[in-house]
């Protein structure tokens, strides 16, 4: 029951094991690829790439495999200025920026339309590059860029936070659809509702979707090891996602301090927070999650406040400053393990074969 | 693999499904018989009943069953008073008690010593009673009446909602510990830290405390079905407790709008709110939630908040105003069924064969 099914098949994969599509550099070309080697599907997070650089990760994938992998895009949305919340959290952060002795670009940010061309032109590439599968994160892809990638037999994968989110997906013509648990780290994809009533635990997120859609469900959010695959596939889901077990993997471009604080960190450390993005995000607590909590409700919205802190996060980056950058984790830290992605895949299916299905 | 095991041997029941303690009435005497006849544990909460109560429902539990079955109690906390915030949210809701034409009682709430009294008495009559199960709510009791229970062969269960919490459950002596999911309907059972840092979803928190402790845990939080039961089983829990999908059984005392706002709601609409009680607490969103919503972080603490609001739902039960009482649930409530319990003993039977362990 646990394996082959017909997703596996849709896919063209052994394992119905997905790999996250994290952005910003933690889906390096070597970390999809092994995960695609080891019969899993690979996923290059893509949001933040330029067009060369989409083009160029998706050639170096194709070097290391030539097992199906997918391509994870942002579906872009217009967004509200709001001057003023910006010059005030401009105000919040000068100190900490002078402190940390970084210098603060000038504020710029593609406006919707250019957005929109952005994903046009990254969309045309996977359609080039013969990408089987695409999946969007943070709403639908408008209808005529849908049926352009499927009239080249690509797969759309949705991603969804409650149930009328995952309808919306299945009447959009997705193939799949990621259910994304509150237990999940980073950004999530909500994009009906606010982020915070959309925050819903797989165990309740998972039967209630099954029950109201046809498509092939991937369960995603905390899921570490076999005892949370077996219990998603319980559940109804068909195949499962898995972000934080891959981010620690050697293969991932994640950064050693980020790997190391998901390591030594307990699940009540893994907060949702606003501070580095304007979007709720989970992550391990650390001094800037901390130093902007009281002050989340007057922070501009997403992507105003992830421009406005971006310096500061490339900056913590650069000197190894856990404090002030993003950790993004998952809810269940104590479950990571550093070990290859083959280790990864040889493990689950150990723990999966325990079950006797 | 899902029925028997070394758990359902030590409580005596054939099932390892327990019926959650909700207070307030819902555990009526037929409900905790109703399930201990259907072969799983019914839990009597006692956490608001009066020692004369307490005896009562006991006695009459008593006379609808010879099997086991269980009471939980409310282990008392020290409180501060905060006349400030008391007063303020006096003067708030005052508008909203002439409006719906109740009478505000003098406000009177027992000490920690009074309150600590009463659960010395409540021991008392279980130890009394014979009563082969306790289970405890909002922290460990004092290790001498865990002792003296124990004593008298007793078995003890504990509630937590981390792994730390968990821990600190089986350093006292705990014979088994509900880890509750963020997905569970009403008040949680957390102790150890704020209310809002231990909002862990089931798929995260079962098998990160099964990896810490030896004894044997009960999953609870938004599990209504044959899926949800196999899937906790999977995770590392010994048993699951269902509380929700109990509440809208024909057996249960809570009142038929209460049931029928659950049977209408969808997931996204079932809310945490500190609006009724002062502690956050599970809820399908009304009119009530959504008045006192931004004055959240001004309300006194429970009990004081619990005290203040007494009236408004009393008077809201008694002419059926579903916008002004609490409607308590879990993150599940698109899978409620109005059913008896043995229909839902029958019914989830047929589902875990289906997986074939």
């Amino acid at each position: 029951m646990m394996w082959k099914n017909n997703f596996t098949k849709l896919l063209g994969i052994e394992f119905p094991l997905i790999q996250a599509p994290m952005a910003g550099g933690v889906t390096t070309p070597e970390l999809v690829a092994a995960v695609s080697n080891a019969g899993g599907l690979g996923m290059l997070g893509a949001g933040y790439l330029s067009s060369p650089q989409l083009r160029m990760q998706i050639k170096e994938i194709k070097a290391r495999t030539d097992k199906n992998f997918g391509v994870n895009l942002f579906v872009p949305s217009s967004y509200k200025q709001n001057p003023e919340k910006l010059n005030e959290t401009k105000q919040l952060l000068s100190q900490l920026i002078a402190e940390l002795d970084v210098e603060q670009p000038p504020f710029h940010l593609p406006t919707y339309e250019e957005e929109l061309q952005i994903f046009i032109e990254q969309v045309d590439i996977l359609i080039e590059e013969n990408i089987p599968i695409c999946s969007f994160t943070f709403g639908i892809p408008p209808k005529d860029l849908g049926t352009k990638l499927k009239d080249h037999s690509s797969i759309l994968i949705g991603t969804a936070t409650t149930v009328n989110e995952a309808i919306l997906n299945e009447e959009a013509g997705m193939d799949a659809v990621v259910m994304q648990g509150m237990e999940a780290g980073g950004h999530r994809g909500t994009f009906l509702i606010e982020d915070q009533n959309s925050l819903i635990g797989l165990m309740s997120l998972i039967p209630q979707a099954a029950d109201h859609i046809a498509i092939p469900i991937i369960a995603a959010g905390g899921i570490m090891d076999g005892r949370g695959f077996v219990a998603a596939r319980c559940l109804g889901a068909s195949a499962v996602q898995m972000g934080t077990a891959f981010l620690v993997c050697e293969e991932s471009g994640a950064n050693l301090q980020h790997k190391e604080a998901i390591l030594h960190a307990n699940e009540d450390q893994v907060v949702l927070t606003k501070a580095f993005s304007g979007k709720l995000a989970r992550g391990v607590k650390n001094q800037f999650i901390e130093k902007i909590q009281h002050y989340e409700a007057n922070l501009p919205d997403y992507p105003l406040q992830n421009e406005l802190t971006k310096a500061i996060r490339k900056a913590a980056v650069q000197c190894g400053n856990t404090e002030f950058m993003s950790l993004w984790s998952g809810q269940s830290p104590r479950l990571a393990q550093v070990r290859t992605v083959q280790e990864l895949f040889d493990t689950l299916c150990k723990e999966v074969q325990q079950f006797k299905f």
